[in-house]
């Protein structure tokens, strides 16, 4: 018997399952909240900085990992040959000389700018504009195969943010790794920055790096956009990889830390929802959106459709990113279920706040919000749809980045009630959805189904027919409920060399489908006028504020 | 000694004060809420329907004037002379022959179209409309003394609202009278259609009545605009009078029922807010705010300043609408205290949902909820106020009263939290006075001072503060806590001869300011900026929705 782990870690948490890697039958899961962010350590939302402990990710490795060998039968563990890892990203961090990253020295433990510098921080407004302005007169667009917008959730533009914002990260930094290529090569005692395997996927969509390119923006470029990058890309990268390569195998620590054998193939990391769309049998012709805190939406095109194209306002297209062989396509929305989680905190002020209720009463309602409210929300008809939201509380990331956009909701009346606002939310987050499919149909690629995971896509099934009615096109939802680390598994089962392709992998573990919504014609045809009206609230918005 | 009560009828609940008729002292007062009303009887709040029982009227009237008068010392009910009504307006009721409001009958008593159509009942948009477009085409511009545009609070678009919605009140229904009108009239036994006295506050304000006129508009206008209103100008008015003269004095039965004598004079009747700028202290120069659940502008301006001058835009000016002798002026804004309210109701919805709270608990935790937000919204510096809100969830009144146009809410991100949106509330109701103070400057009606009457002029620093910052001008407060009843009991004053005249009543009763708000420059420079971004919110929304 052979067995492989994949990890994925999310937003909030991470989570480990064990599979069997010629079946793909989950043996065990198990999940963990990092506990510093839990506390809301490090994190100022009101100006968008969203920083990760290092410790953290350490933290619920372990937990997570045994814990979830532990519920699988005696022998399992001797007999795990991979495990692979995803990540969220652009989630890069500044490193020592040894690849440590700075938060883990003492003298830099509770510093912010030497953490991780979660995807949905926007505190690098400034730099991506910068950098999209200079490749606007550079005589290459390095942003051309990152969709012609760099954003500020992306590598370079955190990077020059931190280097200006503090001085003494700026001292002691050397290089920077993202979170998808640190863990692995932690694991597998490859932590300088010149040993680190660098992902593909990661590389590719958020850096700026391309082959024909010779990898990553020049060094000339690099200093043009500040000076205080100089140095940076020789001591970053030229190759990178995809994950169906091991970058090493479990050092003797890490094989004692988390009770398996040095023999476990460590495939090279990627980001989530690139992981996710493999676990959800992504394949040309289908798009596999990760529908959570927010959406991460992925395609996979071959080479002749593809052919010279580039798609703008996405987050890139990448050889190889998703599958070897096929051009990985990547877009999404900075906030999904984070718009839903947003009006729940507002609505859950007057609780949070009372001192007359028990500490385990406002858990249990404050937990009660969301579904009360799509209970409610369900009732309405489409046709008493009059409040009109966009869905740009965490800015936009595609179509056409733009982190400084801000959300509206109009349309409000004294009558407009906690429900009717919350359905208007869960309207505007497929009304961005839509914005997104749109956009990659007017470029030429052909999309047949929807494909949705992730645990909105799994749980709610208002938010589903909402989003197949306004998309007008049927969705699948993917039996595996953690279908990123599912997914990570499979890559784990590649490395670890039990399949030739990320394909087999697929056809033997795959898990099917849960699930399928058909859209309402009736109720397509209303959020059509509304989807409109959306898109010019949207332009004025975005014009004017 | 001489005793006045004044009466003041609210849109939740009405109140009474005993007063000495020479020296204005307060001897007592009592409040109570409509019943019916308070368990949201006849309402359809998302469709804008508010209604109001007669019988709820009758019964706070018994209550809080026993009530009232059982606080006093002993012998006071013997010596009232005199008694006034205000009222919200225009609240219009469709009556019978003998003057009795249809849901008075058994057959109607249950039926919405036979009841009082509260001033911010909004049913009424089309009828508007459509006088506004008839007026327009007309050969006297019948709005324009209310104006320019007539709005679907108002008498005329109500009537013929509820006129087309319901054959059975239509069948039934021979004239109809004001609530400010009604109230007098039964208590002095003039009942009757062609014996009611009519407030040339309500008449003047809201029916289109004007002395050159002739009165109201023409039988040929308001069949022009519907057949079905043939026949009600006949069975209306003529002549209207101001609120200085008496209706007449109580029947026995009245008397008896309020524990009075049949000698006490009862003032024509007139709008609370106009009633509420004489309690406190209006003349020219001073706009009096009556800050509530909406606001209500009076101000006072002399012929020499009015001249043949027509404001566009406000809910009019009228020839004795406040102080016989002057141009009475009125502007308002549709919701304002209601803004909050209502976000209040949505943050609270969680609570009222919740089956784990007691009923007492839930009370009280709601009821600390808008002072909470605004000890919070309150530490927020103008320089982070980056939400920016229309206040329009009850359309807009003035100025150019549009009741069609929605509230919004731009400059959202995950880190709005409640206290923020309300603080962008706050301000939102702010600019929306902004906008009215600024038309009558630009309409050359000087404006030297500002005074804040009500609820929140009374109770809450920060929203006045805000006010001041906002309008850049100082903001005295009146001291007066039930600054309309006490209004009231001036004009009960004079209807009785204790005095010739209103500023008489004024000079000898006024109770003088409790509290005066000073603007802060910077923030106001700060606001100024955001008062123009408010009014392109404005514009946007109130073309494109």
């Amino acid at each position: 018997m052979k067995y492989v782990i994949g990890l994925d870690y999310g937003s909030d948490s991470a989570r480990a399952v064990v599979v069997d890697a010629e079946s793909g039958k989950e043996l065990a899961s198990s999940v963990k909240y990092y506990p510093r962010w839990t506390e809301g350590k490090y994190c100022v939302p009101t100006a968008n900085q969203y920083r990760q402990h290092p410790q953290d990710y350490i933290d619920v490795l372990e937990y997570t990992v045994k814990d979830a060998l532990s519920k699988c039968p005696a022998g399992t563990a001797e007999n795990v040959v991979g495990m692979a890892f995803d990540t969220t990203g652009s989630t890069p961090v500044f490193t020592d000389k040894e690849g440590t990253p700075l938060s883990m020295l003492p003298e830099f433990a509770e510093n912010p700018n030497a953490m991780f510098v979660l995807w949905k921080d926007h505190t690098a407004i400034q730099e991506a504009q910068e950098i999209n302005d200079l490749c606007a007169k550079w005589d290459i667009d390095y942003s051309s195969y990152e969709g012609g917008i760099y954003s500020s959730e992306w590598f370079w533009a955190k990077a020059l943010h931190v280097l200006r914002s503090d001085e003494k990260v700026r001292s002691a930094a050397y290089s920077i790794v993202e979170h998808c290529d640190w863990l692995p090569g932690l694991l597998v005692g490859k932590t300088k920055p010149e040993d680190i395997c660098r992902s593909r996927c990661a590389s590719g969509h958020k850096a700026m790096w391309l082959e024909k390119w010779g990898g990553l923006p020049s060094e000339e470029f690099l200093t043009a956009l500040d000076p205080l990058l100089a140095g940076y890309r020789d001591r970053l990268y030229t190759n990178t990889c995809p994950s169906n390569q091991k970058t090493g195998t479990l050092t003797a620590e890490w094989a004692q830390r988390l009770g398996l054998t040095t023999n476990v193939a460590v495939a090279v990391g990627a980001f989530d929802c690139h992981m996710g769309a493999v676990g959800a049998e992504v394949k040309p012709g289908a798009l596999v959106r990760v529908i959570g805190t927010s959406t991460c939406d992925i395609m996979v095109s071959s080479y002749e459709e593809m052919g010279d194209k580039l798609i703008p306002g996405i987050c890139g297209q990448v050889d190889g990113s998703v599958i070897p062989g096929l051009v990985g396509l990547e877009a999404g929305q900075s906030a999904f279920g984070d718009v839903y989680a947003w009006f729940k905190r507002v609505v859950a002020w007057p609780i949070e706040q009372s001192d007359l209720i028990d500490a385990e009463t406002k858990k249990k309602i404050i937990d009660g919000i969301i579904p009360a409210l799509e209970k409610e929300a369900a009732k309405v008809p489409v046709s008493e749809s009059t409040i009109l939201a966009t869905d740009w509380m965490n800015g936009r990331r595609t179509p056409d980045a733009n982190q400084a956009v801000k959300g509206t909701i109009t349309g409000l009346n004294l009558g407009s009630s906690a429900p009717l606002i919350f359905r208007a939310l869960v309207e505007a987050t497929a009304y961005g959805s839509k914005a997104i499919v749109d956009r990659f149909i007017e470029n030429g690629v052909e999309i047949k189904e929807i494909i949705g995971i992730g645990g909105i896509a799994l749980k709610s099934s208002f938010v589903m027919q909402t989003l197949a009615d306004v998309l007008n096109m049927p969705i699948k939802v993917a039996k595996a409920e953690q279908a990123c680390a599912f997914g990570a598994s499979m890559f784990a089962a590649v490395a670890a060399g039990v399949y030739a392709k990320v394909e087999d992998a697929q056809s033997a573990m795959g898990m099917g489908f849960a699930k399928e919504y058909y859209p309402n014609a009736e109720n397509h045809k209303m959020y059509q006028a509304l989807y409109e009206k959306y898109c010019k609230l949207g332009a004025f918005t975005e014009k004017e504020f």
